[in-house]
């Protein structure tokens, strides 16, 4: 069977006081009005059953979660006692996935990102759900890239991976635009945040895809991959697989998880696999289309309205001779209103009103250090 | 006897949101934490009987002013039905109070000022009262300008009042540095706001004085003044003078209040007489002492603690790396966070959030005027 999980981990520090530790940046609502929880429900419902589709994130965030994402069934929220970054975060519904379903395929989604087409991303998951149930593998997705970006990892790919009988089991009615079906790629290495020059020579060599951090994977493949370089996640996850079902659901994830370790999936998981270490092969499906990490407020300015001055309004505003703000509030009866404004950030939430200048709003993560310093108990 | 009115009027638009249609700005804290309306009373409330201290301002601000201002007697609370400008807002408690007490003396004190220290404002007013009671004369206060101010308007001063017996009524005990008390001048001019040129001219002169906007008279004299020079309102209040003590106060006062003349008591009384039409002469009791007209943010902002950085705090904020801002929360719990800011205003209210440059900070009033006209039922 087919599954969807969607990882909503993540401070989103940078997208702070919108964000905090009570609230995940996931909860925050982009231009159309949805959060970036439900745009990520939407990317999986197409393809797979809302009642196999997951939410796994900390527990602290249940309700505000299950407030937010009001399709997903209760039970399907797996909460984390602490984070325990993405090994770890992927393992458990895997674990828990393959103790119920020895043949689960999971799809992980992240929901940090705005991608668009949905329809084109729905095309290319099928196609991925194909590949990773034919073999062992571990499917990753790679952004083809638009620029020279710097703040992300790349996907180098080595050559297709041959066209297999699942290729041919896509349904007539796909539609025309699914340019990706069939378009898939051995990986032949994961690349760190690049310096200019080299990610430019990334660009330019279109066999560098950006990593998405979205993957495609029988469960027990997953599975099987851990227990070869992270014992120890996979054995503390067995057992909190083992107490799933149980009374001591909690007790025992309590006990265990605290000792997990954290570590990315990329680095525990994926760049061995790549390298050869292991059964599975690892294998991308290229995403030509509009894909957007919503990890700062410029990024999020990007998801909003824009007038003719170049103000970024997610807000109740009135801008006079104001221009190329980015003016965000929490409140939509909430007013901001400036005079004489140039490229700022304002965001407004009922206990705090964030100002600084647009180009410094990589800065917010260092603010919120000062604010946490300042009153550890409250508005971080 | 004596008795003490402050004005309360003026929408305050420059402090917006701060001050708003249903908020005077008299009722904003400046640094110490307590409103304008505050020590406004308390400039008073030294010399006269808390119990004969009177507020005249609209009676839409009735509940928020006793609620501010809770040493005033209800029945103190003098509401103007609609705004009708100084004239009438000075001519109602004359009116009023002469009804009552035949040799009232008024002392009349703005509430949009910070005056420092307190103790020489006192024994100045004790002199302007002495002033006021032994003749016909309307007594004005000049402060002794520390600058070329041109937002103001002057008060020309001529020769010195006499002795009079009055000066020698001095307690025994009046403080050392009461060193006005002895020193009015008659003033020969009221000046308007002048430009640069003639302000640095009036500075030198050393018979310019800024105008304070607070007087000193006997009920009667004013009333006489007004009978000559604004009969429409003198007829008008003495209807509404008639009425005061019976229940058709509010209908008097709804039926004859709108068609009294708005203008302010400099045109309509203190340049006449100052020009010599009429019994009254008029008079100007110097202050050479710390006053500031809180008419806009920077103005307010000079009564706020400022941070080493030049930040003037009216607020909870964590400010890293931010300077020369001037930053106001209403509420002591919203944080205002900024990085990278530098000499913006950011002002918080539950429903509004300011930002603009500080040097733009007097185009304010034309944001509200925007604002008012968006939305005109809220916010304004």
């Amino acid at each position: 069977m087919e599954y969807g999980v969607i990882v909503a981990g993540g401070a989103g520090t940078r997208l702070w006081p919108l964000s905090r530790r009570d609230r995940p940046k996931q909860l925050l609502t982009v231009g159309d009005g949805r959060s970036l929880l439900q745009l990520a429900h939407e990317r999986l419902a197409g393809v797979v059953d809302p009642q196999r589709i997951f939410v796994c994130a900390l527990e602290a965030h249940r309700a505000a979660i299950l407030a937010d994402l009001t399709v997903l069934p209760p039970d399907n929220f797996l909460g984390e006692p602490m984070g325990r970054d993405t090994a770890v975060a992927v393992g458990l519904p895997a674990a828990v996935l393959a103790a119920r379903d020895p043949d689960a395929v999971i799809a992980v989604v992240t929901a940090d990102h705005v991608i668009e087409p949905v329809e084109e991303f729905h095309a290319a998951l099928r196609h991925a759900f194909d590949l990773a149930a034919a073999g062992p593998r571990l499917v990753t997705f790679g952004i083809v890239p638009t620029h020279a970006h710097t703040g992300l990892g790349y996907i180098e790919r080595a050559g297709a991976v041959e066209a297999e009988s699942d290729v041919a089991e896509q349904p007539e009615g796909a539609p025309a635009e699914a340019r990706h079906v069939g378009a898939a790629y051995k990986v032949s290495a994961f690349r760190e945040k690049p310096d200019l020059e080299t990610a430019t020579a990334y660009l330019e060599s279109g066999r560098h895809l950006w990593n998405s951090g979205m993957f495609v994977w029988r469960a027990d493949t997953l599975l099987a991959q851990l227990e070869a370089h992270l014992p120890a996640a996979a054995t503390g996850l067995a057992t909190i697989a083992a107490g799933w079902g149980s009374t001591e659901r909690a007790a025992v994830l309590a006990a265990t998880y605290v000792d997990l370790p954290a570590i990315s999936v990329d680095y525990a998981v994926m760049e061995p696999a790549a390298g050869g270490s292991g059964p599975a092969e690892v294998v991308v499906v290229p995403l030509a289309l509009e894909w957007l990490d919503v990890g700062s407020w410029p990024t999020l300015a990007a998801t909003l309205e824009c007038d003719a001055a170049g103000n970024a309004v997610g807000a109740l505003a009135v801008l006079v001779d104001s221009a190329d703000n980015v003016i965000v509030a929490e409140d939509p009866d909430h007013l901001v209103a400036a005079i004489g404004l140039r490229a700022m950030v304002v965001v407004s939430t009922r206990e705090v009103t964030l100002v600084c200048p647009r180009d410094e709003s990589q800065r917010v993560k260092e603010l919120v250090e000062a604010v946490r310093a300042a009153h550890p108990d409250r508005y971080g």
